[in-house]
């Protein structure tokens, strides 16, 4: 017998990816792709992330090949995408924003969480909760032939990598994980969130 | 002790490896690759989607590291393109598209049928069937900087899933897995050549 | 207790992944990236091929993933890009290639080793020499949407390819594995300096 908080995080997770989903096929719609190309890059893009993370710490055949209700739920976001368009692209993008920033929050700590349970070490498990938050969308990018924008612009990844560290001093530390899961959603959520709306950008060199 | 039809079968998926390696050289050639690129390249094309469903599946290393006259005879396929280039360019596009449909209908259903025996839900099973028969060439167009053509245009991979689909089915239903891949073979074979000859797409969004 | 040779290549192998992450990262910033970007791309050139080898051998975790000091050592080299770019800038190219090939013949030849230890068939031992020595660029190049510079120019694979080929031609003859590692390195470090020297590039077809 699953407990009730088991179900909700199932229920989140599966909200995350059909989010990342749809975020992934309005990303194919810019792209020119057809509808099987949106298909592709919603999957890609909900669930690369995770898929990279089950194959580097051994969790084989990954989660979103094991449970296909992942795989229907990315598909889904690509359906809401091709069928709904109009409505899509009338969504604000801050609500967009918001949504994924909770999906960020979301497969960063749980990825990490996973990576321990593989006793993957800590500063391992940080960079896998990264990968999971933030690896299904630049395998879309490659897909489209661009440079992946989470290499460019914006505090994204840090927020990712930010929460899942907490997730893993919290955990090393002994802490209560449902707490330290909380903490660091929130540290991530928040960072994302703030970013976006004071524009703040990691530092570059010049190019020269 | 093989039996005859597993010998018949080994010999047309290494031609089916010699094909795949073929095109993927002559896309090399397009894309101002030196020797060593048209290897790779038709490594690449002919086994990358089977080494993409050996990972996912659990089957590593995957065959095609394991058996080596997979990595021969895809690098025979660039050899031909490298020696004998003014020959390949004379072969009819209608000819290639042909022999090229006969190897992606081969791939997936070889796929599906493999991921089927790793246990992997028939769901998934179909999609490791279409990667194993597009994802070769979509690493192909990724190490060519292109968004891959399989997103894009043509009943490509649909034909793929089709046939996957069809083995898939037709194992849960318990018919002949002799049959059922004849079926799911011809029904890919089928609809690529017939979209092919008659210019079907899928349909897509406007860009806008 | 560890024997002094083995830390010694210990060392040898963090210094190459420390070298190889500050290519990487000087990739970065010639391609506008972030400071996250940069160590991004630090750790894919520094470690992707070790950890596509790993994969595909079957030696899950990961080294990179298992063993957090190589994942450091390629984010130090990302931090003096960063932090000390002008004097990264300074550095002599010629310098720079012989770093650079030196760390090449040390992955080339520790990844067709480590594949004959997981009972890879030599002909695939080769290759996955290869895909250690060069994987990690072929992954820069392609987070930075190009087309990968192996597939297309210098002999650089090859090179990487000689090197593996003698190791395992030794491994098979029953030679010494560490006479046949020096051999083969220096087969390898003397290709890839006598071509970057003398220009030497491989054939390649007209692209008409």
């Amino acid at each position: 017998m699953k407990a009730a908080p088991d179900k909700l995080l199932l229920a989140v997770d599966l909200a995350g990816t059909f989010v990342f989903g749809l975020e992934g096929a309005v990303a194919g719609v810019r792209g020119n792709l057809d509808a099987l190309g949106l298909m592709v890059v919603a999957f890609a893009t909900a669930l690369g992330g995770g898929l990279v993370r089950d194959l580097l710490i051994g969790s084989v055949p990954p989660n979103a090949i094991r449970d296909v209700r992942y795989g229907l739920c990315a598909f889904a976001g690509a359906a809401v995408v091709f069928f709904l368009h109009p409505f899509v692209q009338q969504v604000p993008e801050p609500l967009l924003v918001l949504i994924d920033a909770a999906g960020l929050s979301l497969f960063a700590i749980a990825g990490a969480r996973k990576a321990l349970d593989y006793n993957i070490p800590p500063f391992s498990a940080v960079l896998m909760g990264g990968i999971t938050g933030v690896g299904g969308g630049t395998i879309r990018d490659l897909f489209l032939a661009q440079v992946p924008a989470v290499l460019r612009t914006d505090i994204y990844a840090v927020a990712a990598l930010l929460g899942a560290a907490l997730m893993v001093i919290g955990v090393r530390l002994k802490l209560s994980p449902a707490a330290m899961a909380l903490v660091g959603g929130l540290a991530c959520f928040t960072l994302r969130m703030v970013s976006y709306h004071l524009h703040w950008n990691l530092p570059r060199l010049a190019n020269n």
